[in-house]
């Protein structure tokens, strides 16, 4: 068996797939080069069938962060670039001396031949590319889903594996809802996908049911009995918080896949968080003797930043390993400061997962090369059109904050991300006022492709008014349906980061604002949130509704 | 062994210490009767010995939920009642016919017998009441913190647990960080603990480092090692994402008490979630044959959303059990829409949990009668001042806001509570005005005993502005050092709940404001950080350094 343990990130596809997170390819392009630099094996960018934004999503990032195998070169990276992020001059901390090889790109596919198909479509441009396949297979999901008995889901295996297997030869398999399958029939299933050429048996806990010395035994058993070269995989949902530990029960009971999801994100409670997973296995090298994961943990913290910031999920205080109380240096309060030793109370050192980084970056007298050779190092690689309104918008903020701190760079890029779309809104000006005496009104100015539309609006509060005032100049009858605002660095001058969810006409995307005022973070937030809803209404698509393991 | 499982809530102990989270004794209070009425066994009310402020807030939880015992009649609570939360006529759901005992009220020493006797001063007016002695026993904390070895170690715990049982007979003991004690000497510790008269031996995962199966087996060896009668209790921390299934472990061990925190709060990544081990137990009782604890599980979502208004901490979108994602039904969308089983997808009823609840409420209209009787049904009794001006805010906010839900009642009372103590300010009338045309400026008058206060002040943003307005006008140089906004309910018109952090002469306290404009809101959470500042710097004391298990 392997000592290597691979990490299988899901977070494009299962965690994407949390209410409200709407990703578009640019954003999931971002997600996927953080991941390779994180140093994850495989990253499931999406399900290609679910909707043409999946499929070209999957694409994107097959033909990008997917041509960085073993024998890639930087020319590949050229004539096949699809976004403003990477032009032909991009320097790239991967390709640096200690580089590895990139991840390998993997897609999620249910069994008809069509969908395996259309997923290898997607994939083909990769380097290494994986088809997971998946079906229910409890009665429960068989019964009330799928309509099927055993006999046709076996079928569907046989043929939609043998299907994938055509297409590549790295074919994962997954029995949906299998914490709930009767183990005589999952041993005949998980036989028949090894048989038609499955090379990865992954072992998803769908409904997160599982209790570890149980869902350990059970992995154990299925190696016993299920014959053949395979690799096994877990993949525990988090409903009753034992994600994380059903997946290291999986590992000691021989399984060398992990499937997970940055900050824990997924559907309901979440998938295994990665964070958590990678860190067990590297603090506790005594009960998992001689594994190892290919994480480089110093990218932990700006990972699940990134991720928070562009799915608009924040992260709890007392999150482990990525929260900010993590570590009681960062608390702000030395109250632990009487300590002599970090390790009386700490397990974990804050520099092994990234959490410590430099302040104080940039001032206002920065200037544009000075700021790209920062994102540059921050191994943010920004050219064109975002990197000039990423940069009008630094000015804009420095002039009315003393430090930009990385943390705040990250989220004006974060911001500007997806805004230089053409026939974009954007906001030229904003005037409010509010208060207990009287009625809170806002005026908007926007523009379109170089036409000015101005509105004004009173509201319940001063957001309101300003959202109200951005519906009558857009046209868009956005409800805003969530809301969140943080403070990217603390301190009462530092930056406010709104990350907002809008629902209009059944569609529910996320957007996200970034400014010293909250009231103009917010309209910015609802602005970008504006624009992803016209995007999706452009293509008038529907999401497939199966949601997989 | 016994078939009932302990649960010890130490959320106002534990969780209290998390950075930031400041509870004075009139929110300890609220969450403790919250926690009495969701039917812990046990509520660790605090540290006596750390402050004054924790030795009152024990005290006051002793004499109120602490005379809940099994005699306990109604007029009991009257003479020794010390806030406005409860008058004599006051109605209470826990004296209903299905009433249980109520919990036992215990708190935090150190095995000094000076402190010792402190902790029994605090607890002694309960009807039932325990001793938790504690002291370290692994060689980083005997080195790097005590200084003592290990024959004074024992001494310790031999005179400071004796001295413990002279006051009660139910004394908890703990040798902080267990799980880095070498096994032989953990062995003699826990002995001397039960001669000495422990009755409850609990073993806490004080830095997070237990892997399940691991601290199981540590569990069963002290078990079978340790001789005497006693109960066993676990106590684990969440820095690996392991303590709910390290507690589960524990229990399947032998365990019979769990020590846990609402919303899985505490020191760095906290502990194990009260939601998710209670839940786990009562999903799984072909895991856990036989037992059960005494929990009300449809109080869990309330207790959650109590528990995290008044810390300031968010729980996050896909937390197990109480966040918003947990159901898929809470999602708004209904993607899941098209199963024709919940049970495909869900494992936990979310009705079980108190997750679906009434909806609207009450209106503009609705008078001072129906305000109160509403919360009454909803098990928050208030009377007096409290009463009246949480009536004066609904009243205020009803006028700009359609339907008041029962999530909007609780923040209002929630963000009353202790701002009636005499010589805070209050905040009379707020203007604002901003965007991105103009400097962004503020106006505030305030009020304190009678007296007007006016400020004006320019900021980076409209919130920035209104709190540097609030510094002029009071006097207290606080600076904002975390901020926080989510909606009560969703949609465009609800209501924002702002939490903020304040730091101001190295006192660190959170404060919470609720209104349909969020610069209001923040300035009102603002305002009620500085009023907890004077209140903690008229005491003028510095609380203990030493965090405990």
């Amino acid at each position: 068996m392997s000592d290597r343990v691979t990490i299988f990130d899901t977070t494009l596809r299962d965690g994407e797939q949390s209410p409200g997170i709407s990703l578009d390819a640019a954003e999931k392009l971002e997600i996927a080069e953080q991941l390779a630099r994180l140093g994850v094996d495989y990253i499931e960018a999406g399900f290609p069938v679910a909707s043409q934004g999946d499929f070209e999503a999957v694409q994107t990032i097959a033909r990008t962060v997917g041509l960085r195998g073993p024998n890639a070169t930087d020319g590949l990276r050229g004539p096949n670039a699809t976004d403003g992020l990477r032009g032909p001059n991009a320097t790239d901390g991967l390709r640096g001396p200690n580089a590895t090889d990139g991840p390998v790109v993997a897609a999620l596919s249910r069994t008809h031949l069509a969908d395996v198909d259309r997923c290898w479509d997607a994939l083909r441009d990769a380097e290494r590319a994986r088809i997971h396949v998946f079906i229910s297979t409890s009665p429960n999901h068989m019964e009330h889903m799928l309509k099927m008995n055993q006999a046709q889901v076996l079928d569907a295996i046989r043929s939609g594996v043998a299907r994938a297997r055509e297409h590549t030869d790295d074919v994962e398999f997954s029995p949906q809802d299998a914490t709930r399958t009767p183990l005589d029939f999952m041993l005949e299933v998980l036989a028949a996908a090894v048989e038609a050429g499955a090379t990865t048996l992954n072992i998803p806990d769908t409904v997160g049911y599982g209790i570890p010395w149980d869902f350990g035994a059970l992995i154990q058993y299925i190696r016993r009995e299920v014959a053949g070269d395979y690799v096994t995989s877990v993949h525990c949902h988090n409903d009753l918080g034992l994600a994380v530990a059903n997946s290291l029960a999986g590992v000691q009971a021989g399984a060398r896949q992990i499937e997970v999801c940055v900050n824990g994100l997924g559907e309901r409670a979440g998938n295994a968080a990665l964070e958590e997973v990678v860190m067990a296995l590297k603090i506790r090298p005594d009960q998992f003797p001689g594994l190892a994961t290919g994480v480089r943990t110093e990218e932990l913290a700006r990972t699940s930043r990134l991720v928070s910031r562009l799915t608009g999920y924040p992260v709890q205080y007392n999150k482990a390993v990525v929260g900010r109380n993590a570590f009681a240096h960062e608390s702000g309060i030395h109250q632990h400061g009487v300590l002599a030793e970090r390790s009386t109370y700490e397990i974990i050192d804050a520099n092994s997962v990234g959490q410590v980084g430099s302040q104080i970056v940039l001032g206002k007298h920065s200037g544009r090369h000075a700021f790209a050779d920062t994102l540059d190092k921050m191994g943010i690689t920004v050219t064109g059109a975002v990197l000039n309104s990423a940069f009008a918008r630094f000015k804009e903020l420095a002039d009315r904050k003393v430090q930009i701190t990385d943390a705040d760079l990250e989220a004006i890029v974060a911001e500007e991300l997806g805004s230089t779309v053409s026939s974009a809104f954007s906001l030229e000006d904003l005037e409010v006022s509010g208060g207990t005496v009287g009625v809170p009104r806002a005026r908007v100015v926007l523009s379109r492709d170089g036409e000015k539309l101005e509105a004004t609006s009173e509201g319940d509060g001063m957001i309101d008014a300003a959202c109200k005032a951005i519906n009558a100049a857009t046209g868009v009858d956005g409800r805003l349906t969530d809301f969140n605002v943080s403070s990217v660095t603390g301190g009462i001058d530092a930056l406010g980061d709104v990350i907002i969810q809008l629902e209009a006409d059944g569609v529910r995307v996320s957007g996200r604002g970034v400014s010293t005022d909250v009231v103009e973070a917010s309209a910015r937030a609802f602005l970008s949130a504006v624009n992803k809803v016209m995007r999706v209404q452009a293509r008038a698509e529907v999401r497939q509704t199966e949601v997989g393991p």
